[in-house]
């Protein structure tokens, strides 16, 4: 649409701002194109909620015929395992300080899953498991592409720290990993030989733990972006991408979705106009819509997020240019003063997500909308450590 | 101290990771810093609490003398409120659609003052005085440096605005202005030509409307950077620092205070090693630290964090390179490998923020400790809108 539809919509709606929007039938369409592209594959889902961090959300997984899931912190294990969930995989190498929490969760009925990826942290973990008389279950991490932490898969530590695990009374569950190297590519060849590279490396790691006696029937992957461009996933037995169900410009700038398929948006109000530059003040700075500024390293650079009306119609060339704590300033992309006019003050505009993860971090709840119409129902998001 | 010292102090903590660390001694001393030297060039104190956002913090802050406050969101004003302060500035640009709720805090018993900077909103102001039978009071917001918001000082919008909202039975009590541009500065000289310009424009601004009949009695000055080098505010009647009581890492860059100075910091676990590149992988990432890089801009660029031992040491060199939602990556600034010895799994470490604001909006409240013993307090923070 032009910008000039942007005019008739002001402060139509009551919903006080700033405020997370999650369009709901965006949200369904994003959990029905994964899941169906990985059925199609032959591998099953263990969705990351650390994106939502929402058993709402979560039950549309459910629903979708996700069994397990992954968490990035143990506030996630608490709060998900109360709302019912109980397969989960704590995705981030384990800390030493954090197993006694492990051992209670499982105590609570939890089958949890743990990760590690060295031989001091499978003492640790074996030595724990002597403490609370507690047989973990472990996943190693494979470090695929140099981006973050794993074994390599041909290090001799991996066969070191699974034979420390079994001796301990540790069940050894296979291998993952997380292509966090896929977020450079600029195309989709690209983020086809991160796939491919995702599987062979935990596939070769995986025999390996086999050849040495070690059931390792987990084969787990990580990453929307690997998750959307695989082809073959031969030897994989689940997928971990977490940030599909909301899609964000950093995916839009990897190919992965269209800016339509983006799920959340932060709905703001027009405050103040600046007449020299010709930009707008809204009431949506870095405590609305995070800091991040990743879609500047991939595609487009979106500043804080690319500008929409109240329907979700993305209003060309507008971007979130500078952030404070409360503010944000609203630009042309290309320097062009903007037509005061169109967007008086009290319009309402939504503002597009560079990083779903962090956006969505910076509030307590979404608020479900149809399009541009609220719900009024509010889902709760999980906080904390 | 050397990074030697750190590999004795391993695990021998318990609080859960990571966790937002509060050094009381120096949040004290701070407060005493700062007010001290406000009293001492005759201005009020009206503390701005969106970098707390904790009624604890803001007990120290009366007890220093503080009798009025500022607040960034509406969320804030009725939490203060709440806890018994009861003259609050809410010092972003109003939004129509508050206004409501601005009257139903002014109902409650608040002393409520919104702020402003156009004919088009102070007529939407005088409008809700109409509507909800409320006579708001109202600073004019000023721009004194081209970088937000506020009306120019000479400007003929400034007398219109002032004269809708008295004709409305509103109260224009006078100007305020916030200065960010003297985020930009590099030296002490910019920073005191940016206090002058700050105290010159408002000062002004407020004659202007003296000279037009309004009485303006509050000349209002914001930001730590200017606040810590201004050495003569006549004609300023309070000024709303932050940060100070914190400070942070873009602070130690500007010259506004040390190292030692800064009073928060996220006290984080290793979880793993790189050893090829001779990296730290530590449990915070951006979920902990915030993904704000503001000190890159200023001074010294310190990553998304500088690295101190349990005790607040901060270990030369050290700096969080790269972050992830949950995995916080630790490398020598110079790129040599750091002696992964010192550094074992499960060594706690804290990691000193850029932006105090930023760092502890991604946490529920403040483990406050003295020095590195946490005493068991736990501050809750405000969160939302």
């Amino acid at each position: 649409m032009s910008n000039a539809a942007a005019a008739s919509q002001t402060s139509d709606l009551t919903t006080p701002t700033p405020a997370l929007w999650l369009e709901l039938n965006r949200l369904e369409a994003n959990i029905r194109s994964m899941h169906g592209h990985l059925h199609a594959l032959g591998v099953t889902l263990r969705p990351h909620l650390k994106t939502c961090k929402s058993i709402d959300v979560a039950r549309l997984l459910l629903a979708a015929g996700a069994e397990r899931f992954t968490v990035s912190t143990l506030a996630e294990a608490r709060y998900f395992l109360a709302h019912g969930l109980t397969d989960l995989l704590y995705a981030v190498g384990i800390a030493p300080g954090k197993l006694a929490q492990c051992s209670a969760l499982m105590q609570a009925g939890l089958k949890l899953t743990i990760t590690l990826d060295s031989a001091a942290a499978a003492k640790a973990v074996a030595e724990a498991a002597n403490r609370h008389a507690c047989h973990y279950r472990v996943l190693l991490e494979i470090d695929c592409d140099g981006e973050r932490a794993g074994f390599a898969p041909d290090a001799a530590a991996l066969i070191d720290a699974a034979t420390t695990l079994e001796k301990s009374g540790c069940h050894v569950e296979g291998v993952m990993t997380h292509a966090g190297g896929s977020y450079h590519c600029h195309d989709s060849d690209c983020l086809q030989r991160a796939a491919d590279n995702e599987r062979d490396m935990t596939v070769a790691a995986a025999e390996r733990l086999r050849k040495h006696g070690f059931a390792a029937p987990v084969v787990s992957i990580g990453s929307t972006p690997t998750a959307a461009f695989a082809h073959d996933l031969s030897g994989v037995t689940e997928a971990r991408p977490g940030t599909y169900v909301f899609q964000d410009l950093v995916m839009v700038g990897l190919g992965v979705c269209g800016l339509d398929d983006i799920a959340i948006s932060v709905l703001s109000e027009v405050i103040g106009h600046r007449a020299g530059p010709g930009e707008l003040v809204v009431d949506a700075g870095w405590m609305a819509l995070s800091a991040d500024r990743g879609s500047a390293e991939r595609g487009l650079d979106c500043g804080y997020g690319l500008v929409c009306d109240v329907a979700g119609n993305v209003l060309e060339g507008l971007l979130v240019k500078h952030v404070n704590q409360e503010h944000g300033v609203i630009a042309h992309r290309d320097g062009r003063p903007l037509e005061m006019h169109k967007y008086p003050l009290g319009c309402r505009l939504r503002i597009l997500p560079n990083h779903a993860c962090a956006t969505a971090a910076q509030h307590a709840g979404y608020h479900v909308c149809d399009s541009s119409v609220d719900t009024g129902m509010y889902w709760e998001r999980c906080t904390g450590w």
